[in-house]
């Protein structure tokens, strides 16, 4: 029986990719996010269902995976993508788009996982991965509003790797250092080659740490193009 | 001119000891806090203002420091410790209470932090102290949301202090590992003396830290017990 | 052409996993090691060069290149796993013991990176992988001399995926945590299958790090069976 | 009776600000360096012994403990400074110079601390103290030398901490980012006041760590100028 995916959020090119990757994998996919309109030419592309959901909210949430239980079955692996920030000064950005971008970067990772372990806990195995940044490695001026989301998301995966993977539940946290290519949107002519991450690579290394022996499971992993500075 | 520092959060013992040490030192001080009846004693015997602020709503931190901008004056020192868990595994833990124990450990700070910056950084200096915990540092199981918390706010503090030192004002996040002494609280009689942190020692760290020369200024620094295991 | 790969030290089991994997998926292979004789099945069956090395000596080290310049070639990938440690109180241990294992552990990676990256840089590629622990990043009690030569080789190792990076050569180092399994060696009955990392697995994420897209570059990962508390 | 220090190493200003502060607590001071005729004036001003020393050899080490042992008694506290290193890439570097630069910074701290804390746990307690720098937390290009040496010494006083403070014996190890004031060495006119560290500021603070109460100990603590950027 195939494996099933479910990628949440939209992210940046990342989820077309993995999209893409998994279902030339074999898995059938399913996609989750706010304006699922988008996603319409991708899901046709892959086969996959294309579903609406709002993950900082509890009740969005909740009919997502009631959808997935009653059409799709229980994810082989999860994909937590989301993020929002509010760029600007600690004494000038505005605290309620704060709070919002908190929720949409680390809260909604937490309902997500909350959803996907349970059922994961029932069947006994299960995979659930997560985007990072390097934001959530090192607080950047005028960047507290993502310093605290993906801070707080890192922290989430770390608690949940300590309680999951012993439960058969692997747990990965994805360091994603550097610029993502996106169709349509130009890069400096002078900069190398290779110097912003393509997606199709990013989805490479999900798809490695899903598919490793449970012997020898990453929790952490940073990805970064080779001539970024960090 | 006497120095002021605010105290936000009653902190299981640390905010009494701070209190006393500040004022000892010389300092005015303020307390706020969710319940200042618990605070009544306290007040009195340390000559503070005793205000109400409820620190993860947005509303209340902005009355809180208009009330000092009117009755106290800009603030020297300001320190943050109010925090709140949800203990439990992921998978059973209320995510209702988990947002609010999330908003009060990590956002709750963002929001005393602006209110404090941007008046520090009217007058030109200032140091804003927030207690972290070894969660902050380490995801521990069966405990996501004090992780996701407890990271937030140390990814806020490290972004603080690369933006806001430069502007002579001085942001410190104290990792503090173990059990606080509190009074009344009893502790197994076999464990070795001083295994628990005693609220006064901490004190005496804030406070050298506040008084550091800024050219050899700490934004980081960990307190446990020599006993503890780490 | 067939890439060509270098493996310096036997590493409990992981060389020959990598060997075989290498050799699986291609490359040339050479050995070197302190004692080949212990390699010479491994090297008969994977076709593998088997030279004789001591990491820690400059000349030895730099006849090891001089012999593959003429024997073999330039590297497409070095793996350093040699290691060595002194267990005990820092109050007992030999400390001529403590300076040989330092040797071993980090400096003898230096030497057999600085010979690599001056062949790969004249070409303009490569790759190295450094095999660290989680001594390398958490020191122990009773394990001085291991956190000193671990520490200091992921000092290493971060600070050549900084400078080398830039020249198209992929850095990476690999934190061990936990057992390896070794043919013949026991382990307790009541402990979870696969409590011990497979080698066989652990290659399997080397091959992965060296096969990334240069846009998306891994320098540090760690790997730990799936019930290892950490 | 008067506390006894014991600093190694001269450290660029950073050992007379010592001597001065402990002295002026109150402390007897022992200074031990490789070349004691650069400290006559500051030993005759501090009244300290003044003991020649090669840090990195076990016999030289072994016999500066033996000498204090007969003239001056068990260190309270002791300070270690040395550090060596050698610039450039690592295609270039000496690796003589390399290996003995290891030795200086790294495994001269385990010798010192080997003969301190053999006697500090016969008496029941002390405190070691560890110049570091950002190259012990961060591998920066061209500097794989420092790398080695500050992080290997960064592992050591962290396996150091969780083995001896236990036994009562405190360990810290200090972050030192940033450069230090040098008497007589000029700093560009245009840079902001105090970001340069002073050798008297960071001395405040390696004496409070030491008078830190044991329920509420640091290892480890960064200190870095306000306008530095890290």
């Amino acid at each position: 029986m195939a494996e099933k995916a479910l990628i949440v959020g939209t992210g940046i090119g990342l989820s077309a990719s993995l999209a893409r990757l998994f279902r030339k994998d074999g898995m059938e996919v399913a996609l989750a996010s706010r304006n699922p309109d988008k996603n319409t030419a991708l899901a046709e592309e892959t086969g996959a269902l294309n579903l609406a959901c709002d993950a900082a909210d509890i009740a969005s949430v909740d009919a997502l995976f009631k959808t997935l239980d009653e059409n799709f079955g229980v994810p082989d692996v999860v994909v937590y993508n989301p993020s929002a920030r509010v760029r600007g000064p600690v004494t000038e950005i505005d605290p309620e788009m704060v709070r919002d971008a908190i929720m949409v970067t680390c809260y909604g990772g937490f309902l997500v996982a909350q959803q996907a372990a349970r059922r994961m806990e029932a069947r006994g195995s299960g995979t659930i991965l997560f985007t990072g940044a390097s934001a959530g490695v090192k607080g950047y001026p005028n960047s507290s509003s993502f310093a605290m989301g993906k801070f707080g998301l890192r922290g989430l995966c770390q608690s949940l790797a300590r309680e999951l993977q012993p439960k058969n539940i692997h747990i990965a946290h994805f360091v994603i250092d550097g610029a993502i290519v996106i169709e349509g949107r130009p890069w400096p002519a002078d900069k190398p080659e290779d110097s912003r991450l393509e997606p199709d690579a990013i989805a490479e290394t999900y798809l490695h740490v899903h598919r490793q022996h449970r012997s020898a499971w990453t929790w952490e992993i940073e990805l970064r193009p080779w001539v970024e500075t960090f």
